[in-house]
């Protein structure tokens, strides 16, 4: 039989063990984790002596606002609670307990519920409630709510299923033309899977506006990687009629366009309008460059990275303008039309949205629960703002491990946008086509969900880590496209760039192998070796001091150097770094 | 600020959240709930008089077998195990704790990993550890090994495929056959849609012999699925020309075959061997009988069900041999060497393994963590038995929802058996064609993994009930299968059946409505009436004795009534059923 101080302890061992439901149940402003408050609850059981907990000490020490005015006050937000002791909150705010311990003990029922179900679906590895909080995610109250639409349909949609299927096969007569019978059944096929998919695939971090949302775009992205297989598998010029059978205006060699132009500000020769070659540039791609970096800066969540690839992207363009004709354009239009205003403002504007769902409460009510009508008219507009949020700390220099990830990530990203250019080219399709846009469109779609599984996979502190199935798709995707680009035209991607372009690009690249090796190799090996001198020496000191000799050496100077070593930075990326010493892998 | 006893009724309500995780680290004799057993350790707590718990009084009346000798004499395995106290087992064994703490906290913690990965990976409703396991569950210790093979593997996958595709692609020289480079590309779609399924897939209800050989399954059949969905959009000759494509022997019509023949057992006349009508029977069919029955009745796992089947699937023989000559057999080879020597034996063999799976003991411990030879032999043996065990208990009487469900299940086994055989006539295979024994190949393996998922959505208690993937495509393949069948041949199909035929299971088809309608509606609107009524009668009773005249009427008789009816049985399929009051839904 265990004394109770032990079965006590077993109480927090077992209890520190169950999952983080509490951040569920608190307000964004309120601190709360159940292993913690069981540990204090404890400790105050376990005390030798009666005597006030530290929490009643917190409790008295602050002012408990009244509801409402002050609340808003203090912007604390009305809430269920648990009983108000709110820890690591710095301002020392309150929420008050307004709902009774039933609707309190109902909301977190349906709280759990929704984990079960979340977690049941098989959410993926960035769900906030398995895992632990991470600092970088925003705590989320939801009252668990459970509506029709959030409910699973397997029967009904097998049943609506079965019936369509019934009714065209068997009640309508079937064509006789092969040809059209053959693209019928690959719709067919492809409608049943997404129908298939929408139901039972597994869901990812994403759940707004619903998780049927995102099930689709995995299964379009499994869709579209087969459609690049196959056309992978196929000669060239058969892989360029097979277009014809998506549009049959496809499948022919693309008109020569003349892209450079004349690159004058003013012309002063053109006497009905001087700047006509600035307002020839404002087509339609200028505001698609916008609302696309807009979405970028969404995805990527990091201004630095933004700028880089931004910035990348028009060297690119400069060094690859031999091989794609597409890619000439005149100086202004890349560095002022293309970085600053188009790609610049639309990464302010990201930036500031960012900064906006960053702050934001992610407090959600059932629409039932929602007594006022604009209440509910503003629930529903915010069904299509995220559920909860992450902000992105990639710390490229914080270790080898994530310097490479964060390499390869602009990498890849800049290869996909190269892809849209070069895909398009080698299958002849145009600019203005449809099919382009659409393939930007499902890019926006999955990108989102690639980059958080990406950066939930870095961030993953389990030692077995598995990368999300949207990102796996979406990198198997540009491998394909790339594998595209280089069988179907190798000509072109070896056109060779011009030399000083090669130049600057062996430059650059030594440059970045130069810090990589000093920062997360070199850099280690020093510091390492003035740490095990200056121990040496201190030891010798010591030894001195004992034997009655006391003086300091060259030790403040050592000492100075190495931690100003330790503060210099260098890093030209991303300026949030950790120390060094932790930081080294 | 709580007073003590409010803190740990806090405790208590936080823990009894917990996920019963308490059930993997206890070997299979020891129930043991954490959360249980937190509020019997508050209750000690709580109690105003120092009094030895409850846990204490049954503790010190036990015996503990010392190890191992005793505990082998009263099957009380090794284990790791908490303090031992075991609740709820009957024999009051105990289970002593052999290793020390330090490896019972890390089996705990490897345990707890182990259900996050298999909850994280969405393993599906039938998951014992987040809902409670249910009382047909074997109990499952884990100790938690996390070795190579069940870690994931995505960017590995993900390597090696682009590798592959590489060389294939650009270093290999593409065809110029347009028509072999399509069925190239279609197989290697395939063949990627299987590595995304298999590194990516959500995880079903079963993990051995690894759950990747499972998901391999699920994508097997969405491929299958999509096949069907494309032969059901053709026109009748294409699609059976398309098979062509599969195997060039394909697409003729098949030759007549004779297979009713002499059904004597003794055929006098002929002299060499009379009994040649038999050995004319015993082909490779009479194997393929037992051994699918045998793993039919692993997956349905109730002896009833499985005669139900055999047993009707022989009158539909006997109903549809004017449509499928295939189905023409002599008495003898139905009754006999059918249902009692393949099927039946079959059953039997398959009841036996039942039992042995159901009474074993479920106790998993890494490779590594095995100190003997033969040990680690018999691990990897059993590496392909089951990880735990469901006992299906159908219950078809005790709702009308089961009643509907299993009548369901029925109707949807015979017809995915009938398809076999109409699949085959309409596509014009032959029987002994491979592709047809792969097609029951695949249905061995995915048949286990729906049936599981069946019974889980039909016991699933939660208002939310989601049927499992494996079993959705299930209904869907066999659905499509009997479009194809129906579109394929409707004249066949539309073949009357004799009258005598029509008028058994026209017979048969009002006795099982009958049983229906009285069963769930009339039995429940009797039952209720005479409720009404003695309740009525004992009222009166009740004044009459009040008013000092007593007397009893007819009550007893009613009573006798009602009792009688409560106790009859008339369910014809299944034994075991429920209380009829409790059961009557």
């Amino acid at each position: 039989m265990l004394r109770p101080t032990q079965q006590l302890k077993l109480i927090l061992s077992l209890g520190s063990q169950a999952p983080v439901f509490g951040t569920l149940s608190t307000p964004s402003h309120c601190h709360l984790e159940p292993s913690r408050r069981l540990e204090e609850l404890a400790a105050g059981l376990l005390a030798t002596e009666p005597r006030p907990s530290r929490l009643a000490a917190q409790d008295q020490g602050r002012q408990r606002p009244a509801c409402p005015a002050a609340r808003r006050a203090l912007r604390v937000p009305q809430c269920f609670t648990a009983p108000p002791h709110s820890r690591g909150d710095p301002a020392g705010r309150l929420c008050d307990p307004c709902p009774p311990p039933a609707t309190w003990r109902a909301a977190q029922a349906g709280a759990m519920r929704k984990a079960e179900r979340r977690v049941a679906g098989g959410s993926g590895s960035g769900s906030p409630l398995l895992e632990g909080r991470r600092s970088t995610e925003s705590e989320v109250y939801d009252d668990g709510t459970n509506t029709f639409f959030w409910r699973a349909h397997t029967l009904t949609v097998l049943f609506i299923l079965t019936c369509s299927l019934g009714y065209v096969t068997l009640l309508e007569e079937t064509p006789q033309d092969t040809a059209y019978n053959t693209k019928r059944g690959i719709v067919a096929s492809i409608l049943v899977f997404l129908c298939f998919g929408v139901t039972q695939a597994k869901d990812g971090p994403f759940s707004r506006p619903h998780p049927a949302y995102w099930r689709f775009w995995l299964c379009v992205s499994v869709v579209y990687e087969l459609f690049l297989i196959f056309i992978l598998f196929q000669t060239v010029q058969d892989g360029r009629q097979f277009l014809k059978y998506v549009d049959p205006r496809l499948g022919v060699p693309l008109p020569e366009r003349d892209y450079g132009g004349n690159c004058l500000i003013y012309d002063a020769d053109n006497k009905t309008d001087p700047f006509h070659n600035i307002w020839d540039k404002l087509d339609g791609f200028v505001p698609a460059h916008f609302i696309g970096w807009y979405l970028k800066t969404l995805m990527i969540r990091d201004w630095w990275m933004c700028m880089i690839i931004s910035v990348m992207f028009e060297f690119l363009e400069y060094s690859l303008e031999h091989q794609l004709p597409n890619f000439s354009e005149c100086w202004w239009d890349h560095w002022i039309m293309d970085v600053l205003i188009c790609n610049g403002l639309g990464i302010y504007c990201g930036m500031k949205t960012l900064e906006w769902l960053s702050l934001k409460t992610y407090k959600w009510q059932g629409l039932w629960n929602i007594p006022t009508y604009k209440g509910k008219m503003k629930r529903i507009a915010f069904q299509f703002t995220p559920y909860s949020w992450v902000r992105f700390e990639w710390k490229p220099a914080s270790s080898l491990h994530r310097w490479l990830a964060v390499c390869g990530i602009i990498l890849v990203f800049l290869l996909a946008e190269l892809n849209t250019f070069y895909l398009k080219f080698v299958l002849w399709m145009p600019p203005e086509h449809y099919l382009v846009l659409l393939r930007l469109v499902f890019f926006v779609n999955v990108g989102g969900v690639a980059m958080r599984e990406i950066y939930d996979f870095m961030d993953e502190l389990k030692p077995h880590r598995k990368l999300g199935q949207q990102a796996w798709l979406v990198a198997a995707i540009t491998v394909t496209e790339l594998l595209i680009v280089v069988k179907y035209d190798p000509h072109t991607l070896t056109l060779s760039l011009p030399f000083y372009i090669s130049q600057c690009w062996t430059l650059g690249s030594i440059l970045v192998l130069t810090w990589t090796v000093w920062r997360f190799f070199l850099r280690d090996i020093t510091m390492r070796y003035k740490e095990t001198r200056r121990q040496k020496q201190q030891s010798h000191q010591g030894r001195a001091i004992n034997n009655g000799d006391g003086h300091s050496g060259p030790d403040d100077d050592l000492l100075g150097t190495g931690t100003a070593e330790e503060e210099g930075t260098t890093n030209d990326s991303v300026p949030a770094e950790q120390e060094g010493a932790s930081a080294a892998s």
